[in-house]
């Protein structure tokens, strides 16, 4: 335990040495941009001593005045309106894409023919042919790929992978999992943006919100052979975005899927963005032989677990942890005793991640999703869809 | 509100006028057998003034040492160790069966050609197959029929398809339940009993605790049209009762769906006995367009429902709504002000609408589970096991 | 565990040998004289093999058409209008007293004088004066005495009780509590009826509510050797049940106080009428050296508890016990895995302990509290309202 | 509702207009010196466009290697080593004073007379009398004063100010909260840290998490007007941190106080660090004529209201707001639809809020906490101390 109560520990005890310097070209300004800009200026001096520092060599953008606003907003050096130029730019090692799904697949390929390591949103891309390409791409270049699954990152999900790990769960017997949203409602009036759009998204409810459900699920709890799927679309048009009438609506507002996994494990999915009530509830539940393990991206400090056979049966239960101290993954950087983080923190532990892995020559994986697993994901996803559409059962072949 | 904070309205504060008797038959003794004869016992007291006083005039089971001390327990009239006896009792009027699942349908319909009124545990009987003798036979009588799916009589439940059925949730998105429970795990060391034995049970989780699920999806939020399954047996043998060796386990452990339902809502659901820490967690989650409802059998007492568009939005949120009070469904006949109920409860409530049902000659239908309910949740319950053999989405055709 | 699952365990697997009887007198047929009655009529079958058989000889009250009633409804074998002439009854031998706080003294000390075993709501009395008369003739007699605080008789709070006589929390460092309910709140527009009445109910929320917080601190964390209080009144009158003008009000509707144990722990608790959305919620949390327990009795199925030292620092947490199961206390005597119980089965429970104490002659003490804790609770609740008006903390004297 | 999701509304959508800017020299860099600078990091580019750029002039601690590390982790411009040194600086204009409770006064009242503004950790003084030669101070001056009572600027406790302060709890009738840690738990090995001693730190968990309470107490429901308390050191005596024996404990692990306020209400609140389980566990339900609102720190993002009158009685209920919505205080500034915050952002609300009050002339209250809220603060925790001691209700004077 800690001499000082939990306080003290926060003054960096010992001098950093000097940490290697990684140029970060930032692609796209908007939510996921403001995110993972929060995590590059936060690095240096929370996950202290930092592994890197990532230097805000330049930020792109079509749009030339939100662009130079950005960049003066959080520090870049540079700015660019056009992605090629910026991968042209020396200073930049790391390309960070956090577009929309249909400028993932091209900017990121020609990084990585550019030799920058890459880290790039989820969906990788809009369908597994075209995640497949960015896969092709770097299994014949020698960079770090990163796809953004972050809930890998949060503390909770890393003491259940390390738990599982560990061999705490026994055999898996089911996952079950949801992925709630209540934006896409009609009161809430959205008009038909990029994501409700197939050309531009891929996929709706599925490649947004499932994705990360599907990511989770293999990492946690193996790879899955089969799935069976329904989707609904419940607004099938919304008005234009620009103002001028209505547009159809071609992806899914809400997508189920039973999953078979290979280790003999079932399970299901839902993602939705027409579930009332509920703002970002992605919440999963793992049953195995010696225990289970819960989770809810609302509540993302706590994680609960339940053990067979290790306690008084007179008190057994579900374990409700608040996964806020120094022991849990990733806590020791933030605050003592109880002092919760947000969702943000996960950007900051998975960036953090891959320029370890930069600088260091780790591997990404198991930690970090890889694009091998950005693509399984989009083969899953695309599977669901191909079984809503056939109404099989469709087995994965990767 | 009451004039005495809720307290002195526990006295009948008019003399009931005497009420018609109720012959009842009851078949088996075990864990259903006790629910039901406590629902007997309790109504004339509790339901109060009773629209029906049931009299007690047999049990009946196999055992006779057992089925007298059942009688004794109880305070039947007579026993019988014979049922063919005990239906031609003639002041039996009411047959209820709560034995194991093989022997539903022989009993039950020779009741019915015998003019009783019967009350059938659930699932109604081991396949759909099965179940049409038991519906057809009612159809050619005038008896009324109710399945024992109690868990409509919940007031929380009940509560819940008032609002449904008052337009509250308006258009229904998305149905999402789960029934867990843990004691089929290996550490319990349950053995090969008939739970685990098709030729008694006709399936496992899915008979068991999924069908109540179904029952609900089709009373709260419509009429199912097709299916997609999966299904489980982790355990595939357990020693048989008798010490004599193990015997194969030809039952689902655990099962999961797909559901579509006519109105245009999908849906998932799992049943399943090996889920860690999970006693009776039976919950479902229903979303619509302008509200949605949860609820969680381990606290059946609660409710919780969220409202689209009627209040502020800066304190919108899920309310957990402790369903206790006296303007709640059934909650007059109990206990003031918070003051909880439980399990068995439904089957109180559930039997008293029975009763009143066949005094004054009403429709079991909306409100309690038909033969034709337990008869379409059957088919529903093989359309999902043919699923999972197939790996094909099944239409429901009843 | 089960051979069956727990299923058929609850078939009497031995015919129950002859139970002895008990003649029962009860005094009041309103909230308390229901939920008494009920379990008079239900020990005999569900806590199996009884221990007692409790004869149902006579219900009084006041009101001859309501007495009458109620004799009918519950099965009482005669009535009374005039309690000294149930007294004289020789088949009563156990006197239950359930009227309001005024006619507890008086009508209770008659029948112990009688040589009847007593039974009587909570609060003992108005007063400590007059609990202490009520102490006096039972320690001047050799019946049985039990006052009704049931809350020690559900399953959670006497398995509470268990862990911490069983040393499972060390040292007591704190015990936090409150009783909350709504119904006094201007909006339930509840008349001066008796409970707002000092002359009739001698406190308010401290009698009523307090005085179940305070038996349980006694039991679960040892004896009060201080207080300090507050006390309001919010709603100073009220309309007369009568209708005839305003009354006005002189109890408290709103209590809190500091305590002070003699085993170094110290505490806080509230009980009030007044706390909006608050129907019946009744919580304590115990902190000691090993460990915590938490409690609600809106909630009444579930228990928390933390332990200390025993359990891997990362997945520790508070264990959120379903407390359902056959090895649970008293709940062998209900339904298998997770089928909850309610409120009324406290009482059930307790009064089945008073029969088991009067036939094999077993102490009240300590599992039920006797008329002992019943006066010490009421000079707890004095000093409580003496602290409000002398603005010291008082010192306990019994 | 947003036209795109509220998703792009995460770009600033027009260029920031130049901000001025405010030079901060920071006193202490451990827990309070991480998350103060932290805050001053993050406000440029997060709470944007910027109403102030703090500028990182320079920080200062007593260990030069210390502060030379924690100048380059933050970026702050200069160290000292010397606090005096640093009030010379004339680019010093917000002096922040994150130190122990032991050097508040003296570094404060010297920046107040050098004209800087100040921005004081709490509690602000170790007794009532040194925080009023504080208050003394800036009444003197011009210079904005803040105590850092960050919790009034999570998003949850301002939208509960917001409501109260619209009348929607209308009179206030009680004010319960506990705020309970384990971290001073014998099995956590702490030592005689500066914590547990009186002469540095005033009081334990008194000044250190009660004066929290106090604060929300006063901010929410108004001026209190006596208080009685009782207090408890459960461990008197630790190692000391420099390994030379044992040091005595002269500060209360547990303190519980009885709340008078002028309003009216009534209240109970408790703070330790004895309390097992909890880490961090800052709760209050405050209970209203018209309504009630819940909080727990722990689960920051939340908040539960009850309304009275405004909904249909069967489905009211405490609704469990997400307040993490763009129209909910604060969260414009971070993240779309339930992607939640930690404990880290109230601090940067508190410190925007300051700057915002020194570059546009604001005043600090009510908002913010003020020294004469610091000062209000320590009279009570010293009023509570006092009447632990004189075993009488003490009456409050400022």
């Amino acid at each position: 335990m800690s001499k000082s109560g939990g306080f003290t520990e926060m003054a960096g005890a010992k001098a950093a040495k000097e940490a290697p310097h990684v140029g970060v070209g930032m692609l796209g300004y908007a939510f996921m941009g403001k995110a993972h800009s929060n995590a590059y200026k936060k690095i240096p001096y929370m996950m202290y001593p930092p592994v890197a520092i990532p230097d805000l060599v330049a930020i792109c953008g079509r749009n030339e005045e939100g662009v130079i606003e950005a960049k003066k907003r959080y520090g870049y050096q540079k700015h660019y309106t056009d992605w090629h130029k910026m991968l042209e730019d020396k200073d930049v090692q790391l390309f960070d894409n956090g577009t929309p799904n249909d400028s993932h697949a091209e900017p990121t390929i020609e990084a990585i023919k550019a030799g920058k390591h890459v880290f790039c949103e989820k969906p990788l891309a809009r369908t597994a042919e075209e995640a497949r390409t960015m896969l092709e791409a770097v299994k014949k270049s020698k960079v770090k790929h990163q796809a953004a699954f972050n809930y890998r990152f949060l503390p909770a999900i890393r003491q259940a992978y390390d738990l599982i790990k560990a061999g705490k769960l026994g055999k898996i017997y089911t996952f079950r999992a949801v992925y709630l949203q209540e934006w896409g409602m009609p009161h809430y009036g959205v008009p038909r943006v990029w994501r409700y759009h197939k050309a531009e998204a891929g996929s709706g409810a599925l490649g947004d919100l499932a994705a990360h459900l599907i990511d989770l699920a293999r990492w946690l709890v193996g790879e899955i052979k089969a799935v069976s799927g329904l989707a609904r679309t419940f607004t099938t048009e919304r008005p234009m975005p620009n103002g001028k009438g209505m547009g159809k609506v071609d992806i899914d507002d809400d997508v189920v899927s039973l999953l078979e996994f290979e280790g003999g494990a079932i399970g299901t999915l839902e993602a939705t963005r027409f579930a009332a009530g509920r703002k970002n509830h992605g919440c999963f539940e793992i049953s195995g032989e010696k225990g289970a393990i819960k989770f809810n991206l609302e509540n993302l400090n706590e994680m609960e677990v339940f053990w067979v056979g290790e306690e008084p049966k007179e008190t057994q239960g579900f374990h409700k942890v608040l996964v806020s101290e120094g022991y849990h993954p990733f806590m020791s950087n933030w605050w003592p005793h109880g002092h919760i983080i947000g969702w943000e923190h996960a950007m900051i532990h998975e960036i953090n991640h891959l320029l370890d892995c930069i600088v260091n020559k780790k591997d990404v994986a198991p930690y970090g999703a890889t694009f091998e697993d950005g693509y399984r994901c989009a083969v899953i996803c695309d599977a669901i869809l191909e079984s809503a559409h056939s109404r099989k059962h469709v087995d994965i072949k990767y």
